[in-house]
């Protein structure tokens, strides 16, 4: 899925919504433990209860590997019913790899090959020929992290270089030379929205994925705000909020009134900023 | 496993040498790609003809997840077979992963639950609260990367503070303040040998996981001069010389060979300390 294709979802979706798929054995319904594969029946009625508000789903793949090779299947059982139903959804591997050059390349053939997402998030701290691989693939995306949402953000990639810079603008304008606005994106948590501003002024024309609205207490409006472009430019993900908006039977149904609710407020962003 | 138990090892087995089990599909001999299970297959048979030479094997993920869901119970058989077979074997996860607090405690619980790995390998980009969930679990081991061993660990982790101090000295000396050398170590990379002694100024107690040695061009003697402490203090890995030492029916044969060529290097290694 390239650029101008990701565009036109947002525009057509009204959305700029990507729904984290934290799927979480222990925080599902229960009654669907029970279930032959409870984490791809639970995604499964969540995605096809959302597949019309959001232009993304980021299953982490953590959740999935704390289950072991089961889990794993689950995911791929998940991507398959995305890719046979959803033609055109963006689904990213949440992945944070980043390992030595022909490592790095083995991820990207797990994800990019044997699996068929179209982005992976990989971390930065290894440098050039651990990110490099994942570029090698025609049509896909590396999004890498640059300023995450968490609280240890502040231990690292706030370092300030003896020329001024913090890291995580290191980390931006060193990727420059890297990839393209068409093959690299970058995270930048929605807690940290502030630095929206000066991250824009390196990088105007890149999508970024933003976690942390929602749960980790980020606000839509601000990253809109300090990180929209003409061309949207923004996947802003919630994942707890919508998966586990309720416990119980009606799971799916609550799911999706949680993501209208931000594509309502989404479509009115887009419509302030001349997009629609 | 802990650290009075890996030091007893190394000094039983007269060896510091860690197998990277980095099996790739690609290039084990073929008559083992007709095999049911190829890499579980390739890996019992490199693990029979070592384990009297190594301390530890590091099964990379990215080889296990490049083969998905199958790739995954290939790891899970290899990590229980040395279980079964080989107790008092230290066992590393070589992920690489860190995430947000919740995200991380997912993986932790992947490795050191789900499978019964000693050690995970960690990336400290996140910060803290990433690396903290792997420090939970008593009795096992976080690996977290400071100075690896490729080409673009020039790119960020020699980055220099303003306060004179590089990057991976930054993630050495704040780490210090989340674990102790009983539950943490670190990566170094032996093509960064000459930075060796800087680090042991900063972690003089802490056990370093070497890559590097062999087909990334490592010194093992290098290694030792600057890096072993009184208790020798280091795993050294070698990963592609042993396994792919030969490509023919006898490459178990072949990996043992190299493999004891490095312990006895090690052996002498160890004498020379004083530390037999």
């Amino acid at each position: 899925m390239n650029k101008t294709e990701l565009i036109a979802a947002i525009r057509e979706k009204r959305s700029f919504l990507c729904i984290g798929l934290d799927t979480d054995l222990h925080k599902i319904p229960a009654f669907l433990r029970t279930e032959k594969d409870p984490l791809f029946t639970f995604n499964k009625a969540v995605i096809d209860a959302t597949y019309d508000l959001c232009v993304a789903y980021k299953p982490n793949l953590a959740f999935y590997e704390s289950l072991g090779s089961a889990g794993w299947a689950s995911l791929e059982k998940t991507l398959r019913h995305i890719r046979d139903h959803y033609p055109g959804m963006f689904v990213i591997a949440d992945a944070k790899r980043g390992d030595i050059g022909n490592t790095s390349g083995l991820y990207a053939r797990a994800f990019f090959e044997e699996m068929d997402f179209d982005a992976v998030t990989v971390a930065p701290y290894m440098g050039e020929d651990s990110v490099k691989p994942f570029l090698e693939h025609q049509g896909k995306w590396t999004i890498l992290l640059a300023l995450t949402s968490n609280r240890g953000a502040a231990d690292f990639q706030f370092s300030e270089d003896k020329d001024g810079g913090k890291l995580y603008e290191k980390v931006l304008r060193r990727s420059l030379a890297w990839g393209n606005d068409q093959n690299m994106m970058y995270v930048v948590g929605a807690t940290k929205a502030e630095s929206l501003a000066s991250i824009r002024a390196i990088i105007p024309r890149h999508f970024l994925l933003v976690p942390g609205v929602g749960a980790q207490g980020g606000s839509l409006e601000e990253v809109c705000r300090y990180g929209m472009n003409d061309e949207c430019g923004l996947l802003v993900n919630s994942s707890r909020n919508i998966l586990y908006a309720s416990g119980e039977r009606d799971f799916a149904e609550a799911a999706r009134n949680e993501a209208l609710n931000l594509q309502v407020d989404m479509e009115e962003e887009l419509l302030e900023a001349d997009l629609l």
